[in-house]
């Protein structure tokens, strides 16, 4: 009898926000490990926004994904073959094995995991958007001690990273969510500085008071995941020789137009000239040759408890579509994860 | 009997697009320098387009232009009158005397001419606007060789020091001007690699096309002299890791409302994240320390015509006004000057 796994593909492409429908469910035949390659049961998958970047059919920093092929995605889980010397079997391993209960790769594309660490911290702190972070800061942060740095979606993966790092480098961090749950996790679970509730304060006025209030001395950098009116009250705070790292724009992802968000590209520019901003889009692919010294810095103090970090876990295979709408919703909280 | 000199002040702040009756000429009693000052008889002014921006009573890199004083700005001339040891009598002095025949200022504000250049040559390309084009290059631009280098306005003294640095540099230089007759210059006079006529291609999608066609390999550099649709041409043609320096906005200084330029700025982040985009906020005070090596390099390829330049001259104070609004539609071809 042929062995079976299970995977998700992307049936039809998203019109604005996606829909079960976009997705289907599939029984496949288990693949075989090539020469070189790792086969892996997976144990927990990842759910990061820019995978709705990747359900359209446009030119980006990565290319579309194909339709009825395996959602994209990274994943991580056990070694249970492999044809490579890198690998045993019962090896922890992360690689980009996609929405799927198995997943073949070439084992010099997976990295090796520590058994001393849940396997699910290679998805988020200590994987891709903890690196997205660490990298964006930096290489772009240009960060000084007394600053003040303000960051979205905080309690995120990416944002809760951002505000720690910054703190450990002696900067004040205010952080921005959704809600006052979430907000008194970046106080309490996260030790930022100060947190703004975006829910509370929906328009660009009353989201540049806001900020205005939890930062007295302006912001240096802000740490952009979001856009939207949020993006439109921090504008105007901006300090000086201000730098905004384009990270994301979740707000933005799904073409919803978006009107208490509208913001005149000629206000944008006439800030940069005023304040000598310096706007630079960040992908942490570009920075790769620095995931060691990522790693080797930020491994021990997770492993120490200096680092926190959150995760959301939806129980199943069968959950992540639903659980990919609700993180584009904001409704994650930490870092969005599957548990297969 | 006392003597008298010649001023315009700002008689109300425009609304929009400045006209003849937001400015007033007088004529006051002639200054007498203070200790460490000097006077001097005017003989060129400058006329930039940031002193639009500093009409409007809001707050910028520099204070607001204030009401019935003397408008502010850079002019050359002799000395007539020296109360410093760094100038005497007859030297050619350049400082910020503002609209009007004759100036009083600090010595150490000044700067001593050579007599062996045209005294208007310390208002355009080897003052503010030649010395804006080096340090924005210098400080933001990363130049490599065989890149693209896009600049509008481009007969303009900052445009055309930008491409002919640029090229300089191994780089090529694609020129953005309005009209056959500009676009002319920029390739027989300053020698750019290309030239793209922005009244031929007045939409965004028709310059994006034009600007694709003039930069076969995309656009590395663009130096942002204008806002507007050449920008919004400008911004697909960006290449991966590209930069925009922000130097100036001038389709957008006079508060218009310009729908064929209107650019979401959700496009832009999206821009800039995709292709990594640098967008940098550009001005040239940040950068003085630098004038030094900039007059250093400059001035002998300017002496040996290595560096070409053109000045709009136009003849007598009463037409500074006049000559103002005229820049500001771009009837100038190079450096606006006004002869007093």
């Amino acid at each position: 009898m042929t062995e079976m796994m299970k995977r998700w593909v992307l049936a039809r492409r998203p019109n604005g926000f996606p829909v079960a429908e976009d997705f289907r469910l599939e029984e496949v035949p288990l693949p075989e490990p090539g020469e070189g390659e790792i086969l892996v049961a997976c144990s927990h998958l990842s759910l990061d926004p820019y995978m709705r970047g990747r359900m359209d059919d446009v030119a980006s920093y990565t290319a579309p994904q194909e339709l009825d092929k395996t959602m994209g995605g990274g994943g991580a889980g056990v070694v249970i073959a492999s044809r490579s010397d890198k690998f045993r079997e019962g090896d922890l391993a992360f690689g980009m094995f996609g929405w799927a209960s198995h997943g073949v790769a070439p084992a010099d594309q997976c990295r090796k995991l520590d058994p001393a660490l849940p396997p699910s911290t290679s998805l988020g702190v200590l994987g891709m958007p903890g690196f997205t972070a660490w990298s964006g800061l930096e290489a772009y942060g240009r960060m000084a001690e007394g600053e003040t740095l303000a960051v979205a979606a905080a309690t995120g993966p990416v944002g809760s990273m951002v505000g720690q790092l910054a703190q450990r480098r002696g900067l004040r961090a205010v952080g921005i969510a959704g809600g006052a749950e979430k907000c008194a996790l970046l106080s309490e679970r996260f030790g930022f500085d100060a947190a703004v509730d975006h829910r509370a304060h929906r328009s660009v006025p009353e989201m540049r008071e806001a900020l205005a209030a939890a930062c007295p001395d302006g912001i240096d950098i802000y740490f952009e995941n979001v856009g939207g009116p949020v993006l439109g009250g921090v504008l105007p705070n901006m300090n000086l020789h201000g730098r905004i790292i384009v990270c994301g724009m979740i707000a933005w992802y799904s073409g919803e137009s978006d009107e208490t968000g509208a913001i005149p590209l000629q206000k944008v520019w006439r800030m940069a000239l005023v304040k000598r901003l310096t706007i630079q889009g960040l992908l942490q692919t570009d920075h790769v040759a620095r995931f060691r010294d990522f790693a080797a810095e930020v491994t021990p103090l997770v492993k120490e408890g200096k680092i926190a970090y959150l995760e959301d876990v939806s129980d199943g295979l069968e959950t992540m579509p639903a659980a990919f709408f609700s993180m584009l919703k904001g409704g994650n909280t930490g870092k969005q994860v599957v548990k297969v």
